[in-house]
């Protein structure tokens, strides 16, 4: 999961030199060290490339490490900030709402926090979408709901009139979770912002449930999507061996990577055939997906089979695919298209098969995080206020070996994290699931 | 939930006189007491009815009560004994087969028990699915997965053939959990045998996830069904708030009665609309359902549909709808038919909904039982054991005003339970929706 | 389950004549019926004795249906109510605090509903609670949360106060949620109202997780409490046989009835012996229970063994067992005792047993409502609040035969339901778990 | 969580040189490409220890890389394979189990695969447990169990029998899965294979539900612990809130390190107050516990408190704590201890507090292992196998900056992983509960 490509030493841009408050307004940490803007983790853990690297004179590639500054840019007295969530649900979206109120209230003292409501279209006011006032109150309780307690959309907005929305509330530092379009987005916003010349902060927390952000080793409510998809596969496995030649088919989230199919296949391992974007797979032929699963069939009277989402859009016609509010190309689907496809197969042969189709896909995505997500969301959302308050813009809060760390939004967006089909994820999957290259599918 | 037609006091069918084994063979019941064959269950609750009919000179109407019986028909140490699932899966299968094994095992000393494996295919050789022989090995722990240890399968098979395979294997009690079509086919196979004068008991379970079957106050299955249905109900509603113009739409089960749809709206009570098939609705037109749904979501911002899958059949040409290979009348896919047109109707309105559509069906069935569906299944499978052993046959084992009871096949075959319109559970629905008839959808 | 002292027809106590209320005021139920105040639910449904019944002239015994009436006593523009929840906490509590709160306010139109906070101390002023305005916000989304939004407490106050209280709050109807102190509390309540000459209606809806209410088929909480159960048994399975020699024992509610330990022990069919307060047991001695547990463990190697909290107190001196706030007597902890019981005797054998011992009080009785639960609990609220409009009094909302049914406060208070030592449930307790009248411990 | 203390690169153990064996008989990896024992994770990821280290002319401290290898030393046609479990249960144990004895079986061929009873009971003769022959049908369906298929137990066994044992079976690889106890046995163990020069390879994965082994940075179990914990956290709190003055106790596995009550806290921030063995506190006094929790409960009315089993232990004398058969220090209940300390304090101020002590320690350790968990013991498994059949030896699987290590067993043994009190995690749990230390009890 290294990157191959090494991203550099870069400086996050800050909107200007930060000062120290009194000692009154800034608590100090319990062990009474902040972390300095010289902390930095390494991007590779390979010996030899760092070894390698440094022979050559360079730096060590390594990002700056997240944390709270002992000097910060905004006085909290006067500070008002904007949260806002963007695009499809997630889990762990009120966690990190909870985590970024919370920190800013209690530990930093900005008593002024709005929440912008239904992404995006919050700022415009055509859309007339009313502020939050987010409180101590409306916060509670909220760890053990779905969703998103701000609401969300999906689209572009004219950046512009979103800079006079945070000119007109008085903004300081503007939150936004949300996926690519909203990375993108939040550049931006960054930029306009640098262009009317206001001291706004702008820091994202990067959302996306199919864990396919790069430089992001880890994305919030995967953990949970992977949990949940397990159900899924339960289910598919139950009726595919309560019935002759039974198959079960479950499509997971995954429109350019296939890390929750893959995962969730390696938590529940009644799975024989996983399908992703980054795998090519042929359906006819020797070797193809149909006749491998037949012999799978043949063999062992059922057959699992996870499918993500984005897999084999190889199979569709490219001209017909539009796109969604989000400029996200409308994938064809995949399951639905499969499921005929095995049908019309064992139809052709004979063969008297049961085929039952699993689309788990919003039972997934509106789920409460699980302890683990809440966690990660709990940190992720204090170090977008430790980053925030120092006066840091235009970066993503990332997690890299282990430690939570600032990534530059122009790092990461427009690229994206994949499943490498010759790497361990994968060959695990092989072992696990048996299917080979799709030559020899499974066991269980 | 009394049925509008009495049910006569006619004994059950059995194979022949019971006998008292000795004590050894039978071990006496905590009490002492026995289930006697005169131990009766009225179906009515209501004492003016009792009243009346007694006053008419009839005997009350009542169920023969299920129980252990003192003389037993079968020697527990020759009988052998085979079970078969059939139709879908249903939460509690491995409870019921679990508990009539135990039973027979542990408390009669009948050694040799059979599972049929894949529903009736299993009795027919040209499909070649083997016999297994249950032991108190192979039901262990089975308790925790769903689906059927058994398998199962759709459609009928030749009776005769059946018939001869229960003669070829030397069964001497059949017990056949399944639904209508079952029952249809247990019926044929009792008829078949008394044609052939065997002395072959056949007892039955009903199943069926929708909970409708006639004269059964609760069929097993169903509380987990509506459990589980809860989780969609949350997913949808947090989903549809999520989003401006937000709706969630979820089909569950109930192809001819809406039970699960109903109880699982009063679980959660964010549902705003219930659409039954015992329910008439419009789509179009004043009062119809997409005019209350647009003034819903006008009013309050968000809606959560919950749709029963046999609903709203009448907007599907009737000529073009098959036979499943049950016998069911395939039912055209209110679900996705209800989706496209919501989306047509907001889309012609100029209002940008979301519409989130979640289709549960195979997470439901193929769970395992909560504790209450264990515990009723287990009550279940050993007053089948009971029944079958004092030599009873023709019968099923139904629940009547909290007592377990006898019910002749013919009594129950081919009538279905049906919510009525105008009784206490309906009533309780559009008063917890606030939907009214489809004029004056709720709050929340 | 039926009760063995008929309950005579008396009619239920009212304040006074209801009254028409104008269309305008009181919708029509969805079928244009009212429940009238004739309608009764027979307590048995055994033919023979309502034949006998019948010919000695008497009248059936039945319980007054619960539902909307015709008639309303109270004014809902002017009237203004009150919930209270006492004692320990129980699953639903806030499903009837819901289910109350909107029935009255939407189907009504009673907007005046206050909360009375921690149980009957909420009445007292000393104590300083302040009174909650329950809003349509107030209540929304707590179903998913355990406990009780109002909170409680345990223990008697002075009933004249209370009065005092109720009188200065101007509250119309009362509605009482909680266990057998509480109906004492609600009695005496009524009485003093009655004897001051006020028009203040008292309902209660009796709590008791342990489902021991006389005349009370079903309480609310129960079936939630089984389920949750079922977790502590997996896990006491899980330890048992993961040692040699393992022992796993669970302590459950249950003070003077075992309803939840019985039931649950059903659910999970690995517990091996079931100790509740209804029959007796000796320790010692041939057929006592530790010599029968020291043979299950030596036939199998592993024991779960369930014990209810009220039962084998005689094991304890009577004197020194004071009484907790609520009056209740202190039980000793058999858990722990027993715990201690099994050790030594095992190690008087010199066998190296491994005892695990699992007290999941608090994990059940915080526990949110399951679906069942929910939707039982929001049946109770409505039909408290119907009773109370329609002018009805010192009266409890309880479920018989299938039906919500009215029954006087005094018909109930200071009796219990308990397990028939001889009937259905312990007889079947006895056969899945094998362990006979201590004799024999069973199989698995 | 970077060590203090390098650890040198030195070379794993191995049996001996290994052979490349035929492509029959070794599958190549679906990438072709094999792990080599060259591959290195490094165990510091801050840029400059690294560069320091190397400008000192040293390697960089790493660990050498898990993975599959070219060259194997067993011919798998011929060895013979066990697998022993020690200790605890932990989630997750049937994971491993399954993963090991599937990747043996089907990806190296190896057929004889022998699962031993009950810990090291299990290769001691007199204790008379058999040994399991593990197959295909033994491994199936047990990832949804909880405990161990093998069964465990604490304490030693004779070092020498064990090894005789070995010998006797014809054991080539033995998996050892167990505690810090479990280490040491292991190592004596090969050093006496060692003396004995025999050819078995002892490979062990660390378990630890309280994640504290040294140089391991996450164990197995430890995320499901978490998950499960959060159940009773919630429990406690809405005991808590449900009681004047309500304070709800939770007592949390962690002997050493309180790493499962920190993190739990994290993820139901509901949590007041952490009391974890690494951090010391006083009960009395100003900034005690007792007077903390008091402000607390006067200013919020209720509390949440959560105490890892090892914290506080200098409340007891030092010299009546015996061991257990482990050989770990018997530890004094806190938890209890607490309670009674708090209700002291509460009872001398004259405040009536309700005190709810939760002890959710069984529940916790035999659940099946969540998704996270399940996917992690898995690959810890299958790595045990890659190395176990490349002949390495003395080993145990670590879990390094993301990639499964091997580390040589007396780097780890003896030595545990802590909390630090002055490092980020904990410096969070005080941001988290507010509990400062110890002075200013939190909020929410």
């Amino acid at each position: 999961m290294n990157p191959t490509e090494a991203v550099p030493n870069t400086a996050i841009m800050a909107l200007g030199p930060a000062r120290v408050l009194s000692p009154l307004e800034r608590k100090d940490p319990a062990d009474g060290h902040w972390t300095s803007d010289e902390d930095r983790v390494v991007i590779s853990v390979n010996p030899d490339d760092l070894m390698a690297t440094i022979k050559d004179g360079e730096t060590i590639p390594a990002f700056e490490m997240a944390g709270p500054r002992r000097k910060i840019y905004f006085d909290p007295s006067k500070l008002r900030c904007a949260l806002v969530t963007c695009g499809g649900l997630c889990p762990g979206l009120n966690d990190i709402i909870r985590a970024i109120f919370l920190e800013l209230y209690f530990n930093y003292g900005v008593k002024k926090i709005n929440g912008i409501r239904y992404g995006l279209q919050g700022f415009i006011p055509r859309y007339g979408h009313d502020i939050m006032e987010l409180t101590s109150e409306s916060v509670s309780r909220i760890l053990d709901m779905g969703g998103s307690i701000l609401g969300s959309s999906r689209g572009p907005q004219p950046i512009e009139e979103i800079i006079d929305s945070l000119e007109r509330m008085n903004i300081g530092i503007l939150f936004m979770i949300g996926g690519d379009g909203t990375l993108m987005a939040a550049t931006l916003i960054a930029d306009a912002i640098l262009a009317r010349n206001l001291k706004i902060g702008v820091v994202c927390i990067p959302k996306t449930i199919d864990n396919d952000i790069y430089l992001v080793a880890r994305s919030f409510g995967f953990d949970t999507a992977v949990d949940e998809a397990t159900r899924a596969i339960r289910a598919a496995h139950n009726e595919a061996v309560g019935y002759p030649n039974g198959i079960g088919l479950i499509k997971l989230m995954g429109r350019h990577s296939g890390f929750i199919a893959a995962t969730a296949a390696l938590a529940k391992q009644e799975v024989n055939f996983v399908l992703v974007p980054e795998v090519d797979f042929d359906l006819e032929g020797e070797g193809g997906f149909l006749n491998s699963l037949e012999e799978r069939v043949r063999d062992r009277g059922h057959a699992v089979v996870v499918v993500a989402e984005g897999a084999g859009q190889k199979f569709f016609a490219q001209d017909d695919r539009g796109r969604d509010p989000s400029g996200n190309i409308r994938l064809k689907d995949i399951g639905v298209y499969l499921k005929e496809k095995i049908a019309d197969h064992f139809q052709a042969l004979g063969v008297d098969a049961t085929i039952k189709y699993i689309d788990p896909s919003y039972l997934i995505r509106s789920r409460e995080a699980n302890a683990n997500d809440s966690v990660f969301c709990g940190n992720l959302g204090r170090e977008a206020v430790h980053a925030g308050m120092a006066g840091k813009t235009r970066l993503l809060i990332g997690h890299w070996n282990n430690n939570f760390v600032h990534i530059p939004m122009a790092a990461s967006a427009g690229k994206r994290k994949k499943i490498d089909p010759n790497g361990r994820l994968w060959r695990t999957v092989l072992d696990a699931t048996g299917q080979g290259p799709l030559k020899n599918p499974g066991r269980v």
